[in-house]
């Protein structure tokens, strides 16, 4: 009875699923405060110049570069002083030759000025008398039209995550609403007849449904929206209505297999029936996770992935981050890595890649990954580790004292 | 006319900040499905053994290993099998010598069994006899009660902050709603005559409200919940009226002060008059970000920062998120840096430090940081950056070539 699939690499699974894989046409209009960490659907243009007038930077006085020429503690400027700029007003006076206007950070240069002279180096003699000591350049202290942004320029290209800043920028711009690509929704299909709600106390031979969880945080964290279809039991029909119903109301579904090979067959066979061209992929060169189907429907993505808690995980990071990734049309996350020597051997077989729970320690100033060794039934190795490391396809092993380096949870 | 205040380290800045800082004692009981990255407000224990019975890693036959001693393909041993293990049951059948069980992964291992053969070390020669080709040790491909979790073992500390696989390990034992530290509630008060919110067309010599967005963005990172209070014109009475007003429901207020001089000494006036011991800081040795003000009041943290959108920016991420995270009582985040070398110079001066928005470039191989020069009112200088350089404060500058660490933006 051995299971009847060809396993291939992770990089030919992966270029099967990039074969099909398109981003999601579905945009959203969202209110810049819900926008963080969201990405933008279309490229954004500014509408205007930022700032839309000149502005001083500094506490001081608007004045002529030209008449401050050579001015100095021993031979100093008098000018005229003719009022103070308003915040948040037009400045409604003009600097004429000779003449000096009182300003505060972030108001309006008045017309006639074209540089300001700080505080520090005048003294105001009396009410209309104003000394400066240093010679201002033409521009200084000032940020001119458009400094900031030129109306008209591209300020994000399509694609982009937004980050606080970029929620500032826009607002600045007036850009309070954005065009977003929608978030994926990812239908989660627990199966299993043993599996029963994590809320219920399970009878002999039962236990709680755990991927559900894990994979509806993993699916929030890849900006998608997890939707929880619950829990079939390992009986054909009712697994194949639920896995249509949960297909027909999501942009990718994922199947939590049973762990059994009869039952992870069945799951093949109720994803096949989903639609064309179907399974791409059954069974991957890795452990844990080697049982994982890829599979594509109507352009949307079907993952069937073991149902080890830890093999969940392991594959989900693998092949369905990256697809929501894509789905969102955003360049995939640089991959969080951190360099470590191992503290322990760890045996693998060439032809497979293993991923291996690791706990970082520090050890005399020195990063060191002791792998946490577990079943993939047992979700506790993951959260007792830090990260994952890689024993490649080609390599038969690492060693205690090597250099490897770790991919960290998020 | 100088600012009147002592600028102090960041450490020094810090340092007292620490003196007045402890955790928010509001619990929260929060559903598992809403806590991902949510914070722990006491130690887990485990409820019950995870598993709660011995459970089959493989699709094959229970057994007592005994039985199959010294078993192999030339002399295999012959068992009897009395049946197979339903799938979430209690195994209803005993193991005795000499016996066999059809078993899959993940059902319980029927009492008198100690052991799990590989169905592919197996042939059922007619329906009640089996032929097992290996020998199998005690133990093998099970897992036993305990084996992930023991009842009664601390499984998170206070303070942890909830990840995927977390969730899903607690799902395992049943603990579907969790005591966490509540998110701190962050007042953010904007000021200044010549600022309007972003979404108002701007008068003559006005601006939009810039860090009001980008400060919601940066408490939601760091797990607050932001209060936009609005924006205070530069008025003594009303943002006197609306500080105390917004202090009132939070946790923690920032005031965004004005830029001038004459505005930020009114909001050092408002901040401190809001109980005490009032400012601790005033002024920081930074650029840019010198006139930052933090105070104390009623055991709650204030935060006065310069208005510029960049100064916020810095100044929220060197001291506003560190508290944040002290308030929900859990270690800072592991700054995320980057090695690169510099492209350009940047001049700075001794005795202060210098935070220079870097972009990121990808040289033959090499990461290169270059420097986006720009004042502190351009926003987009921090937009077309990807992190931040820190010049010494015992330096003058750094030098094109260089090595230095980029703190990355998140």
């Amino acid at each position: 009875m051995p299971e009847l699939f060809q396993v291939v690499t992770i990089a030919e699974a992966s270029a099967r699923l990039q074969t099909y894989l398109s981003p999601l046409a579905r945009v959203e209009q969202v209110d810049l405060h819900a926008a963080l960490d969201r990405v933008l659907a279309a490229p954004l243009y500014a509408p205007t110049d930022l700032p839309a007038f000149p502005r001083s930077t500094m506490d001081g006085f608007a004045v002529r570069a030209a008449d401050t020429y050579d001015a100095s503690e021993s031979l100093p400027a008098y000018l005229h002083l003719v009022g103070e700029i308003a915040m948040g007003r037009q400045a409604d006076l003009v600097v004429g030759p000779g003449q000096a206007a009182r300003i505060h950070t972030g108001a309006m240069l008045p017309p006639g000025a074209d540089a300001v002279v700080m505080v520090e180096y005048t003294q105001t003699l009396d009410a209309t008398t104003l000394e400066v000591v240093r010679s201002a350049a033409v521009g200084e202290h000032i940020i001119a039209i458009g400094d900031d942004v030129r109306s008209g320029q591209v300020i994000f290209p399509q694609g982009h995550r937004l980050r606080p800043q970029d929620l500032g920028g826009l607002a600045g711009l007036g850009l309070t609403s954005v065009p977003l690509v929608a978030r994926p929704r990812v239908a989660i299909l627990a199966s299993g007849d043993e599996v029963v709600p994590a809320d219920q106390t399970p009878g002999p031979g039962q236990v709680r449904d755990i991927n559900s969880y894990t994979l509806a945080a993993l699916v929030q964290r890849y900006g998608g929206e997890p939707l929880l279809i619950g829990i079939a039991p390992d009986e054909a029909a009712t697994l194949q209505h639920m896995a249509h119903a949960a297909f027909a109301q999501a942009d990718l579904l994922i199947v939590s297999a049973g762990s059994s090979v009869s039952t992870r067959d069945m799951a093949a066979e109720i994803i096949a029936s989903l639609g064309t061209p179907g399974i791409l992929v059954h069974g991957v060169a890795i452990q844990p996770g080697k049982p994982t189907i890829i599979a594509f429907a109507e352009g949307r993505p079907i993952f069937g992935l073991p149902g080890n808690p830890v093999s969940t995980m392991v594959t989900f990071e693998l092949f369905v981050a990256p697809t929501l990734l894509q789905l969102q049309a955003t360049p995939p996350h640089p991959p969080r890595t951190t360099p470590a020597r191992l503290t322990k051997n760890i045996a693998s077989k060439t032809g497979r890649e293993d991923l291996v729970p690791v706990r970082l320690l520090q050890r005399e100033a020195e990063a060191w990954a002791e792998p946490v060794f577990g079943k993939s039934n047992l979700i506790y190795t993951m959260i007792r580790a830090d990260g994952l490391v890689r024993v490649p396809l080609d390599q038969s092993g690492l060693y205690a004292g090597d250099h490897v380096l770790i991919h960290m949870f998020t």
